[in-house]
């Protein structure tokens, strides 16, 4: 066996076992990353299909249980229940293992998961920038993290050989590694990501309000450019709520200025100005050839 | 040969031989539509293109000429070159001939083309819900219309057998055939499609503002929603202009519930009122179910 194919870990245990959780769960399996793979997750149904779809070795609905005796712990649950997990586990957890996370946000994970970690315990926060608009553990796949990016936000002092350990662990999932700051991260996910988001549930939710008969009309002609916005807006309502309640400023500053741009379209439309419409339109396909150059499309 | 694969028309006259133009081309060709069809397009790059592909029998620069002899005449130009384009060939339509239109918007339709044909010329104005984010003649393909729903808008008084050949021409390019007034149509895609495309180009046309650096970030992360917005955002530009100038009082209206929507969310962001979130993001998921169910996902 090669160093490079080497399990990076004995135990892995991932906590919160959808879509994301499920995928990694699958990726350790798949390209041995670990020795045992495990889960917790609060809902029983979930950890039954994890072992029904045998993509762990365990499941535990106790997330003290799984953590015991990991030298990785991955928090893969909606960030809004980080503080909470991170006290309950704290104390179990082996010295010299190392905590990470998925979630979409990062400063809150230093806020919230940091204080309940003993010493000699590495926190490693990570967002890995992928996903589907399918939830739980039957949506996962190991190759969704394949050519996407993870980003990495250790805060200053964490050791690096744990944060060389977890980026490792995402490029043998197929991910590059980024390394950046914690509220960099936050501030460039505001328009990646999570306006995008607030944007398709606010259109989606614009025309469920709409009369019935329209309603109808809406879904059977919505080729015409809302069904990826309905798609977008089918992602897990409960993990957005709590991105958006943990990204609030950066997310209301990029809104604003979103808006500004809006009001000016609107303006543009409601006096015939068709040169700032055509201009506005255009200047927008620089942006789309940069994500087909970079292999993001 | 069975009436069903008899040619439905002797010559197609497509004037405009873009993404929709040459795609209906291939369509004509490939099902056997009609024994011949020819282009028109002001651009001689894209007529040296569209013989080069073979998909039309022969190709003019001028309309006029295209035209000649056509029993039906396609207008598939930016809409906002309507009235000029029937101005131009109207005088030269055969006796009998159907002109329809492939438009995004349907109420111009009736505005700007009618008053230019002569007596006993048809006019049934139609709009195939399809297309993609790219543009141009290599563009096209003739799958483009399958499943997809093609809205015909024939005024009052229109000849029967006449909207029945267009509609016919549309089912054997696998589309389904819906028939409704050119004001409903206009309401009904001002939310469909001409709001998501307007959003689009503005959060895309927000990145494009930012700092460099963020901006080269934002490119490379984003998988997280926002390249699904670059794509719609690709559309072609002077088509969309052209649909926004000539829907404005729909647009205008969908675009006020929107930013109420929109600033509703906001406030709930800017309070911390999570449960109206998730309220919200999830009553959207019963409308992509019911596109999902609508088999137009």
């Amino acid at each position: 066996m090669t160093a490079s194919t080497a399990p990076l870990f004995d135990r892995v245990a991932i906590i919160g076992i959808g879509l994301i959780g499920s995928s990694l769960a699958r990726a350790v399996a798949e390209y041995g990353l670990a020795r045992t793979v495990v889960c917790g997750d609060r809902s029983e149904a979930a950890c039954i299909k994890a072992m029904e779809l045998g993509i762990v070795d365990a499941a535990y609905t106790d997330p003290v249980t799984a953590v015991d005796g990991a030298d990785l712990v991955v928090l893969a649950t909606p960030v809004g229940t980080f503080a909470a997990v991170a006290e309950e586990i704290g104390l179990s957890l082996a010295p010299g293992a190392i905590v990470t996370d998925v979630g979409s946000v990062k400063q809150v994970v230093l806020r919230d998961v940091a204080p309940s970690l003993p010493d000699g315990v590495h926190l490693v926060p990570g967002h890995p920038v992928a996903g589907t608009e399918h939830s739980g553990p039957e949506a996962g796949f190991a190759a969704l993290f394949q050519g996407r990016w993870c980003i990495l936000t250790p805060p200053p002092g964490t050791q690096a050989e744990a944060t060389e350990k977890v980026a490792e662990l995402w490029r043998r999932c197929g991910s590059k590694v980024e390394i950046m700051e914690a509220s960099h991260h936050d501030r460039v996910l505001a328009i990646t990501s999570h306006l995008p988001h607030l944007i398709a549930y606010t259109i989606v939710g614009t025309a469920a309000d709409l009369e019935e008969d329209t309603k109808s009309e809406v879904i059977k002609f919505s080729a015409g450019g809302f069904r990826d916005f309905t798609r977008i807006a089918a992602s897990d309502p409960v993990m957005w709520r709590d991105v958006f309640l943990n990204n609030r400023e950066a997310v209301l500053e990029i809104l604003q200025r979103f808006t500004e741009d809006l009001t000016a379209l609107q303006r543009a439309i409601r006096w015939g100005e068709g040169d700032l419409l055509q201009e506005t339109f255009t200047k927008t396909r620089a942006i789309r050839r940069g994500i087909i150059d970079a292999k993001q499309a």
